[in-house]
């Protein structure tokens, strides 16, 4: 067997691998739900670091075997490009979901005047519009100053839920345009993290080390075995 | 300029046109919430065949550009693996909410017997096993398969979801326990979808043909321009 065939069972092997773990994930979650076992959905959110260090390796193992071809840095940023395209496609998606909302909503009577939302669109479509731009102009240090801002929009996002929820419970009358609210937060929270998934991505390119699970390992993201 | 690089500007031309039509479509959608807009609302929708056709259009051009290297299908197998780990690392994304959600409903008295949710489980975690073996045996008919099975489970979370909402106007005290409930109903439904991604994804590399939007889409799914 070739290097390059070997190489090709290794990426196919840990992909199996990750399906695995990722499988098991969900139904161990499901198990700690339907069981109300707490220790065993703690473990759950503990092991998704195998998860996420699959993803990790065959991202690793499928760049090599890409940049075998004569040019490298191309199939690099070709391979991101189709990464962005996937990400915004489901912006797309996102778009969509807040429209439907906004068309439900539009039929009831509108709840009080919109002040969050409005900000947390803006600013995850700054975000989107910087990483993307930090892609075209190969500008990292941009990308990078992209991704502590998605918590700006979680924060957000956490904040209207624990608004929206005691509203509910105060007026059980409003529950139907509260959760179509929650949705589209929620939504926006999505763009935010597509854009944070780009510009993770061009982080990734133009400097060759990756940060998408940095936030959550900080001690791992200097690790020298990877 | 060379053809390969001319390909290469027009991904890029292609991208900055898509990342333009997915932010535009939140902007309008935004402002068809806020200004109660609901023809604008329905255009988004509409519209969103435009960012799908972008999509496709990009993955085109990114797999024609990966396919000069000599090893065109390898490359072709390689890429779509990378699609499948990004899947993957957002399906272990999912077990870590529900498994949060998990915790935070482990607090509190149960609101009664989960049957609805281990089913969807069940099913979602089928489609991905499939999905997973479709592209491991090389069978497009298998990955063909997963895709209808995705509105089963959409049609459980909806149904869930409407359940849900009804429970919670009748006891307002319920309500932060059903909101969990929905999200983890919601998580197991993106499970599904990205499970419907990756068959899609395997059905692409092995047949050649772009199924992603044919439901959206019948009349283009053998549209010659593409």
């Amino acid at each position: 067997m070739t290097h390059y065939a070997e190489e090709m069972e290794q990426l196919k092997a840990s992909l199996l691998s990750m399906a695995s773990h990722a499988e098991s994930a969900v139904a161990r979650s499901i198990r700690a739900l339907v069981e109300r076992d707490d220790a065993l959905a703690r473990q759950v959110v503990a092991d998704d670091n195998v998860i996420d260090q699959l993803e990790i390796e065959i991202d690793d193992i499928a760049i090599h075997l890409l940049a075998k071809a004569p040019l490298a840095t191309d199939l690099r940023l070709t391979a991101v490009a189709m990464k962005i395209s996937q990400n915004l496609e489901r912006v797309g998606d996102s778009a969509v979901t807040i429209a439907r909302r906004a068309v439900d909503l539009g039929a009831e009577p509108q709840l009080k005047p919109y002040v969050d939302i409005p900000r947390m669109a803006a600013m995850s479509l700054e975000m989107l519009r910087d990483s993307i731009s930090a892609f075209i102009d190969r500008d990292p240090a941009k990308a990078r100053a992209v991704v502590p801002r998605d918590s700006d929009v979680d924060n957000l996002n956490r904040q209207l839920h624990r608004e929206l929820s005691s509203y509910m419970v105060e007026r059980p009358a409003t529950i139907t345009r509260c959760l179509h609210l929650m949705v589209i937060s929620k939504s926006l929270e999505r763009v935010a993290d597509h854009a944070t998934n780009i510009a993770e991505e061009v982080v990734y390119l133009y400097e060759a080390i990756d940060i998408r699970h940095a936030a959550q390992k900080p001690n791992e993201a200097q690790n020298p075995d990877r």
